[in-house]
């Protein structure tokens, strides 16, 4: 046999090990400062089996909380071979499209210790399923997720990268330097109004001063939301400057799954 | 067989494949406006068959001239079965390691239609060697080569995507808009200190209202050269504030590589 056709074989094999891998996706109670929380856990459990200490993604969601997005961003993690958990930082049920009601549960948040304590909760329960090395867990977060994962990473956790897409760029904290053990990999769109300049510079400014290991990607066109199908839906309705960008998204996609290759290793 | 066997089978024949693949290196004299040139070709001829149209890579190197470094570059491109040609800016022959001769040599390009017409003679050449899908080359350069890349994107050359590593930002013509069809991707030194932030607003404002499919890519402690592991001992030997970054250079490969795979699609 030809190596082609070998090829073509593994590759029909590698099809059919791929139909027949079972996601298992539910939903995870957990509590955190009094708040009851529900999260949302996905896993291959054809790539990963109890004690395989797989890689972990924690996901963080949009201001509109965890809706179905980040449940299908932890999908398509658990595909990869990641054990992803979409986090709940509101509690259990709470999500709204109106962005005045997202602003007032986001605006818990900014700027106060109760972010990263919120999102350390949910990387916490990642933990405690058993199915993760510790040493290889990650987090993404998109738009306040993208925010609350800078957070998260300045606190010290216990991150080898996180991965902001359009997420609003929040002040360094002075002693993040010192204690940031997380690589940062920041996804902007180049045509976002909800980032000033000012925040922009302020950002380079503390990661080169502070020696931060970061890439900081700008794509062409992107707005803010631009990896959010639904975002040109939410734009109609509640009129706010946002937009899907298909190609930022895709390219977004495969820069986070380089830098997780890396900080990450290989999954299964 | 069970697949995991299988597929080590594959690869093991997959690695015979790749041992015995032939590189093919020449150097290509030609001509632009009265100079002579020599640039250097380089392929895999198990990949690249004749008439076979393969994608092709035009390399333009940075302003010490077509060293070694350019070379290993269009070597590293053919293994992955694309076409490279690496250019020649200055004359046959014509290199240094003399950062004064160096700025004298790039200082003849610089503002002038000269830098994109004598890369475009090189970008005729790949395309004249008969390997190449026309509607498949990309450039990258190099520092003095990186701005090439853009000079000759904006004159609207035929190319799917160019590359700046380390390149110097150069203003973008008003009529570039209009013409350039190259997607651009700029992968930078965050901590370059030949690039004013002058230029790297000028790039984004001129890159934003011309909506030029661009992709700008910062990578923390990079400085000047950075892809090129000389760096040091050029550094050392002539006192410029340059150096090689293992991580930044990975990283920007990687990026190069989707790009490629995203403009130029997959090679053999």
């Amino acid at each position: 046999m030809n190596s082609p056709r070998l090829l073509s074989l593994v590759l029909a094999l590698g099809a059919t090990v791929a139909l027949n891998a079972k996601l298992v996706t539910k939903p995870v109670a957990y509590e955190h400062a009094g708040t009851k929380l529900e999260g949302w856990l996905a896993y291959d459990d054809e790539k990963v089996k109890p004690g395989a200490k797989a890689a972990g993604v924690l996901v963080i969601p949009e201001w509109w909380g965890l809706t179905e997005y980040p449940k299908s961003r932890a999908e398509q993690l658990a595909k990869m071979g990641y054990v992803a958990f979409a986090a709940d930082m509101y509690g259990a049920g709470v999500v709204t499209d109106d962005p005045k009601r997202a602003g007032e549960l986001a605006g818990q948040f900014y700027g106060k210790p109760l972010m990263a304590e919120r999102a350390r909760a949910g990387l916490d329960q990642l933990v405690a399923t058993g199915l993760v090395d510790g040493a290889r867990v990650a987090a993404i977060g998109y738009c306040f997720g993208g925010s609350t994962v800078q957070a998260l990473a300045y606190t010290g956790a216990p991150l080898a990268g996180v991965v902001s897409f359009h997420g609003g760029l929040i002040p360094v904290p002075a002693e993040a330097a010192a204690k940031t053990k997380a690589k940062i990999l920041v996804c902007h769109g180049a045509a976002d109004g909800f980032i000033t300049a000012e925040e922009l510079a302020g950002f380079t400014k503390a990661m080169n001063e502070g020696k931060f290991d970061y890439q900081f990607i700008s794509y062409a066109g992107a707005v803010h939301a631009f990896t959010n199908p639904k975002a040109d839906e939410i734009a109609k309705l509640r009129g706010l400057p946002i937009a899907y960008h298909k190609v930022a998204d895709k390219r977004s996609w495969g820069h986070m799954k380089q830098f997780f290759k890396e900080v990450l290793g290989d999954t299964k």
